[in-house]
């Protein structure tokens, strides 16, 4: 059993804190939340214990491992604080919104075999990592070019947008991502394009795209085509596709069942896309946990880790280079 | 080029004629109908002949086949003339509706050589076809189960249904093929029932059903079961299915496009199934044509030929008693 | 919170205490098993107590409600007892394997009002039960056919087989079930047969079926028919349909993800389907404990019920009989 | 009845010859090719005469419409002279390699009201028509990003891929005007990527990419993607998509039939996809021919004309330009 500390009780914490509680080698170790109503709940239904503090996490000799789930602008710290404390960690992403942070807390913790991971989670959801499976078993042949489709079902509250780093920081980063773990190589060359149309009105005042459009191109001359937009109101549109040589591997979206209704006017009407990440990715937020748990069994890095991170805000920001520019950027142009 | 000669210019005459006329291997050597105009039109699109008697395509030195696609009640008169004359014959489903004077007709032609292949035209559908080929090739090992959906998108005009022989004789007697086909060993056992949903009016008046399921069972435990039904208003619903030890083959059904709507309340929304037979099965009726043609060249047997049409109504008959009886018929109980 | 008390750890028990001590408005009140190690290995990981005997939990004031999952022949004494003691029961399906038995019981708990739910869980699958729904807001108008497939992946463990009570009470009766589910009225009229196919050799010495077709008819004509196979190797095969005037509904297969390839030889070739009961009705079973909690809140009587469970028998006793008679039985005759 | 002359007598214009003899409201007047046994051939299967020259055809009293199909360094003369002659013209894309040729020929025909249709036949395809009759009908709201798949099965011969004028002009051309006819307002700017990937040496050689991703923007921030291969080995892969603010319309690949195989590895194996375009798009081609016709009927200008044809090609000097300056073009840099 791996006793996990969980760093933060919001909707994603908390989501994290049950799958471990209920993970067959997985126990969770305690919560912490600056907001101690928010911790106090998720103690109430598991029976795990409350931190004063974060730090009474990384100190605990019945913590294993952490789990950091707390506000964005603390992951950094708390991920070096975990490193010196020697406590294994799984970091949602992103690690910080500023590249400068990020390549500081590289320099603090470089040279530490703390296992860390990052929280890529979709390269862990079933049907995306099939098509990497597919891929390494050469089943496709020689991978030419993917595409990656991914639109939320809606946009944030104003709120959260306004705070998030914008769409490329925020939501294409993930499928920055992807990108790179279907890919396989690295990415040399980055063009984005970006509009306003979703809301154009809050888009204009944050200086952000609701809708965009990115093109990545490895040494090789492999493409990968990522396509965002914040509104697809038919749910959370969540596609990954691969051409290779040899064929195509693809992995399409889920719906909550599979009961489609046919009348005079229609066939194969089915329900909405599976609606939001939390249901669209279960399976996939699992299986983070069990390769999170094995990594710190076998105390080896994990599959996803630090610099996965690191590059994947490196492309978004050559990304919004390059819609700033209206040209190709080398991601040598970004440090 | 195969001279053939369309007798009957109805709406599946017609289709045939048409057929013929653009088939590479084939050339229309005449169309007749007892309804002059209707034989005058498909002459002035295709430029063929317009013979003055069905007998008068018979003797037509310029006539290599012939296709009969007349009054139902006309086939065994005609297809007796055409075995006579020597002339190959395609002959549209059902034989007749009585299975005596069907019986008198096969005692009549017996003997002879003369190619005779009947319009069971679903059998060269590309679809259903696969899946006799799939079990052919031991795809899904040793066939256990079938099962036929067949359900026609609507009523047919009360008048034809009044003359149709009913449901068993008119609507299943495809599936009753079909089953046969899939099966590959002959059926010994039939149980049927019937239900009048659709116009309970009509079917009382008429004595006939408008939803039928039927179980067929060979000698060596094989099942196939047929559903119908008169009236699916999402369109012309055919599907076949075959369970083996090894796995499943299932033809699907097919739609005029493959555009699909997807929206805050649905997602996958197609277009109502392809509607009506002469539609569902337009690449079946080429590819029977082209069997033919095949046939008559070579002047073998065809596949599917003047016995399969009998069997196929014996069935029928076999599985009408088992509605008036309440249980399972025998076929030798049916002669 | 319901405290419910799981009785069986086998492997059904013991995920049904999982979900029970993962369910948000549901507490594990303790377990026990005859064989004391399976019962202690759920303690250990849920933190429930251990129960000396049944008893103990139906006298346990800390018990709300008692989830029966032990082996069937011991169901219908837990359930008296259970009634006995006033406390509200989820009984797993069969009653009995027996209809004197289950009839006996029905004796006993006769003017009850003890909530109990029987555990015919795929009326709680969300495609299933979208099926219902739909016909229920009118969306197929009215129903006229059903058709259920259902083939279990492979054969059950020979010895299992021997004590099933055979293949229409241990399987079909959950067709039986699905069958009364949707077509919401009584059925009337039984027709079965069955095969020897999948391992004639153990059906010949069981004098069991490991193929079977069953035909229901209700007063007013609505027919359902279900298909049933031991042995899909293509994965757990579980199909509802229904077609009514206006339309049809489908609840179709799932996949544990939805990767598909692509090649030279083919398209689309995905997974093969969820499989087993655990894995495939896993929302289904979370639905049900809900329900159960829902109705035990509420006092009331669930769903479905244990009536439900003996007209299930019913229906398999009259599909037996039909098939030893090769007839349509009237339900009426059987009692 | 419109009489069409078919010049060409290539892959493409047989179909087309065959397509028009066909057509229940057009007849073929008659066929010319520079290489007289291709003509013979056409004129041997369905009686029309074969012309002297192209010439003869634009003469002719009996022939009211022109199609060229001849080879591509033909379309603009042959164009110039149809209009000089007042013949209605269906001209196979594209009209010319060279942007100045087609400007140049756009000067001579200008202000002439004789019928000219580009043969952009998607444009016809009953899925990708849906797709824009859904956004006109306002179904999927306001149009945001436009997802253009389009690949060939396998690359040309060589000798082809020679004079094709490369992957932009020869094959991209037509996703340029899908997305043109799908966004329903003019493209302002172009970002191009290409790759070497399927023939690297040939590819190199030629100059030419085989791998291509196209991004394309209108005024108002639409968003268009085309990704194009040479080579999907398992078909023609041939995909629209169309996001907007209520939903999602997607038309789909199509397959010869709709048999899917299940076993133990696998489950939902189809056909490869139809391959090549005169199956895929084979009512497409008939709907061309039927558009063509009625604007010749009603003296009308066709719904996809000459200045389709130049602004597609526009559009490909712009990809190309980007790919060659590795920066967004914008359209009014090319004239």
């Amino acid at each position: 059993m791996i006793r996990i500390a969980v760093l933060g009780c919001g909707r994603i914490g908390v989501m994290h804190a049950n799958n471990i509680a209920a993970h067959p080698r997985a126990a969770l170790a305690g919560v912490f939340d600056i907001h101690a109503p928010a911790a106090a709940t998720v103690s109430a239904k598991t029976g795990a214990p409350v931190f004063a503090s974060a730090e009474a996490a990384f100190t605990s000799p019945d913590v294993d491992a952490v789990l950091i789930a707390t506000a964005t602008d603390t992951h950094a710290d708390l991920l070096e604080m975990a490193v010196a404390a020697g406590k294994p960690v799984l970091c949602e992403k992103p690690i910080d919104l500023s590249l400068d942070r990020v390549n500081r807390c590289a320099a603090v913790i470089a040279g530490s075999s703390v296992p860390i991971q990052l929280g890529f989670v979709r390269r862990f959801d079933p049907g995306h990592a099939a098509v990497r499976r597919a891929i390494e078993a050469g089943d496709i042949g020689d991978l030419h070019q993917v595409v990656i489709t991914s639109r939320d079902p809606g946009m944030p509250p104003p709120a959260y947008t306004a705070v998030s780093g914008g769409i490329l920081r925020d939501m294409t980063i993930h499928d920055l991502d992807m990108a790179r773990f279907i890919l396989g190589e690295e990415v040399t060359e980055v063009f984005a394009t970006g509009s306003r149309l979703v809301d154009p009105a809050l888009m204009d005042k944050l200086g952000d795209y609701d809708t965009v459009t990115v093109v990545l191109k490895t040494a090789s001359g492999k493409q990968a085509i990522i396509n965002n937009s914040r509104q697809a109101v038919y749910g959370y549109d969540q596609r990954v596709e691969a051409l290779g040589t040899k064929g195509m591997a693809l992995s399409e979206n889920r719906r909550p069942h599979q009961m489609s209704l046919h009348t005079a006017e229609f066939t194969d009407r089915a329900e909405p896309l599976l609606n939001f990440f939390i249901e669209r990715y279960r399976e996939a937020f699992d299986a983070e946990i069990s390769a999170f748990v094995e990594a710190v069994e076998a105390g080896r890095a994990p599959s996803v880790g630090f610099e996965d991170g690191r590059l994947a805000l490196v492309l978004a920001e050559a990304a919004l280079k390059s819609i700033a520019e209206a040209r190709v950027i080398a991601v040598k142009e970004i440090v």
